[in-house]
């Protein structure tokens, strides 16, 4: 019969108690006399002593590194270890002894993971304890996003990602073969966002991979991403969006401390991380301004990336915030079925916004148009063609309420909020134009 | 300025109040002295009185059924509704007109639901109650399920939908073209779950699509479905699979029972749905021995759809169950990575196991093998090549804790639970191989 297992996380509440712990052997250190081994799973790591003559000391010299063990042995206080306690240890079991063979990567956790070997064996370096913590913060973001919506009477729809048309543009698109005929992945759920609201759910929002096939060798682009999408209907002005996103970031961002904000001090030294005020709005016009300033503004229409830094360092400095929407974006910078509005020089514009979180866009917002005539005319504007479209174009002819919504990038929160070098080290397995492995 | 909108279910609560409701016309009678419209939200639909001489009673004139409308007016108590209350109308406004052609299907919610025409124009079938509630409890089942793993520790991961290898089998694969590659559709997230466990991760779950180029039409099958997966470490034995993952079936029956159970009532007739006692176990060899005395066994060594409903008659009277659980399958039926063990009569099995619900498989779960020998051994026997899953072996290489985990579709448990006649009416839009639109 196998003990009761203890956590690791658990053993201060059971000191002076015989307890079992399992996990991998993250380093052992044999000398004469005593055996040391870490022992580290997913609540922490512990020092498991061994001493010469017991007949666990003899099981220590067939482990190697990494091999899974059960530790059996008496939970006792020291001032030998950060922790504050150790293991006595009286019985170890090996569960899975790992190769002798070196370790292909550390496991032990460094920004190295980065690289491509550490991409390759991926399942070793996210063994550390900093990428279980990132892990557990993507997780609780995801509750915490899907936890909220719901309370608002979101409803959580699984959208296809098989289609027959491109849901936002022709570029970028990966083909796949469907049964004699060819298909596209989804670029992201926008059409059938707005298919939902058309179809009487009000609110809806989605968990869901997007995929771009963007040959972008940057530090925030993936083609297959988590993509975070909300849409809402019967909204008498964009700012609701705006607000109801706003609520839905300060509501992830406190799911993620309440989940692991003790190791997300530990491990990255960022500790005041929650939505304390409100975020400010900056319009387009006023940014270029603010960019001129300070004398790095580009010719672009849109922002550039320079850009989007440089206004994370301004409302840092000037607002003491981390987030910062940019509203009322020039008309030709957005697609086609963004609602148009007119900006304070009656030049047309989106009425959309990017939010910016320490200087980087995490998510795109806009209000759409929901009159089939002008939708129609919108398209034609941009070039586009209402043939493939239709299907799409249907969903206003019946009644359509007013909305809008977002699509947010989750891989890029985390990122910005643990201050990580690459999108990379956010996600369980990342996918990029040289990486489709593992 | 617009009037703050009152949600349809909360008119009991404004009786006598001037309030403003808005939703889409369901129906229009235009008499020569009074007009009679039902307005349909997500929370319901309420009967408006419109009499003639107010201006509302002109802008009745103009609407057509399916339009988007705000109509204010007083709350009052009824006899001559169902709801026992409806609304005397001071003002109407036109938010979206519907076009005057006829509207191309009901919306009013049946089973031709199912029908190709209702499948084109999907987001008028969706309008109905009925459907709105087939959408909502998709939603509670998808909140419940990560509300209950997310408590016992699990952690929500996103595993890539785009792979280099096929995950379960080269047959129904989809292809993709990737930057000059090919690539191909994850079939399950069953090698990256386990990938997770060698992380060190210990308990993941995952709610995202899975694809299979399958040409079946039946009324269970598609090519994109989302499939909600766990997998969990440090088992003793496969018995502690199946226990969590009844305790999640649980949960998620709860959830769903909160969210919409009064109107799973109204509109299914199905009340009593709730997971009220053990889910009782069969061995493969007893329910082979029970459908031959039902006069029923096929000579499949596995379990066929004909053979799944009579053993869903079979414990539903026997056991008064809904659920059952068949064990120890043939090694011959199951994939290379089920960990193998002895059956009552030295037959290699497969320590796994089909949860059939109402007649209908929903989940295969099982334990996996954690050698990486036996591991490479299985894949030999089955006929498969080390070559392109040795990326999947290595996570055996370096300390594997004993696991097991399960694969459900979402959309069948939705089926059975409704009763509904295909997974079509189980999804928000259904991909199959003659379905890729909208």
């Amino acid at each position: 019969m196998s003990k009761i297992r203890t956590h690791i996380a658990e053993i201060p509440q059971k000191i002076g108690e015989i307890i079992t712990v399992k996990g991998h052997v993250q380093t052992l250190r044999l000398q004469s006399c005593i055996a040391f081994i870490v022992l580290r799973e997913i609540t922490g790591t512990v020092q498991c002593v061994v001493e010469k003559g017991t007949p666990a000391f003899e099981t220590v010299k067939q482990i190697t590194t990494e091999s899974v063990i059960s530790v059996t042995g008496k939970a006792v206080k020291t001032k030998s270890t950060e922790s504050g306690f150790e293991i006595q240890v009286s019985e170890i079991k090996i569960i899975s002894l790992a190769e002798s063979t070196p370790i292909p990567v550390t496991t032990k956790g460094s920004t190295e993971v980065t690289s491509e070997k550490s991409q390759d064996w991926r399942f070793l370096s996210l063994r550390s304890p900093r990428s279980a913590t990132i892990m557990r913060a993507f997780s609780a973001m995801m509750s915490g996003y899907q936890e909220y919506l719901s309370k608002q009477g979101f409803i959580g729809i699984q959208t296809p990602k098989i289609m027959a048309t491109p849901s936002e543009s022709r570029a970028e698109l990966f083909k796949i073969e469907y049964f004699g005929q060819t298909a596209y992945l989804a670029q992201s759920p926008q059409l059938f966002k707005q298919m939902a609201i058309a179809s009487g759910l009000e609110r809806v929002f989605e968990i869901a991979p997007a995929f771009r096939a963007d040959k972008s060798f940057t530090t925030r682009h993936a083609t297959e991403f988590t993509s975070f999408d909300g849409e809402m209907a019967y909204i008498e002005s964009f700012e609701e969006v705006m607000t109801e996103l706003e609520k839905t970031i300060g509501y992830m961002l406190t799911s993620i401390k309440k989940a692991c904000g003790k190791e997300i001090e530990k491990y990255f030294g960022i500790s005041e991380f929650q939505l304390k005020k409100p975020i400010p709005r900056i319009t387009m016009a006023r940014a270029k301004e603010i960019l001129r300033e300070m004398g790095c503004a580009s010719e672009q229409p849109d922002i550039t990336t320079a850009e989007e830094k440089a206004l994370g360092d301004y409302v840092k400095e000037h607002f003491g915030s981390d987030f910062v929407y940019i509203t009322e974006w020039p008309w030709e910078t957005r697609p086609f079925y963004h609602k148009k509005g007119t900006g304070e020089h009656g030049e047309p514009i989106s009425v959309s916004a990017d939010l910016l979180y320490k200087g980087v866009e995490i998510v795109t917002c806009a209000q759409r148009e929901e009159s089939y005539a002008k939708l129609c005319e919108q398209l034609k504007e941009k070039g586009l063609h209402q043939e493939g479209l239709q299907w799409y174009l249907d969903c206003f002819r019946y009644g359509m309420p007013p909305h809008g919504g977002w699509g947010m990038g989750g891989a890029r929160v985390i990122k910005q909020l643990l201050e990580l070098p690459t999108i990379r080290e956010a996600v369980f397995l990342f996918r990029g134009p040289s990486r489709l492995m593992p």
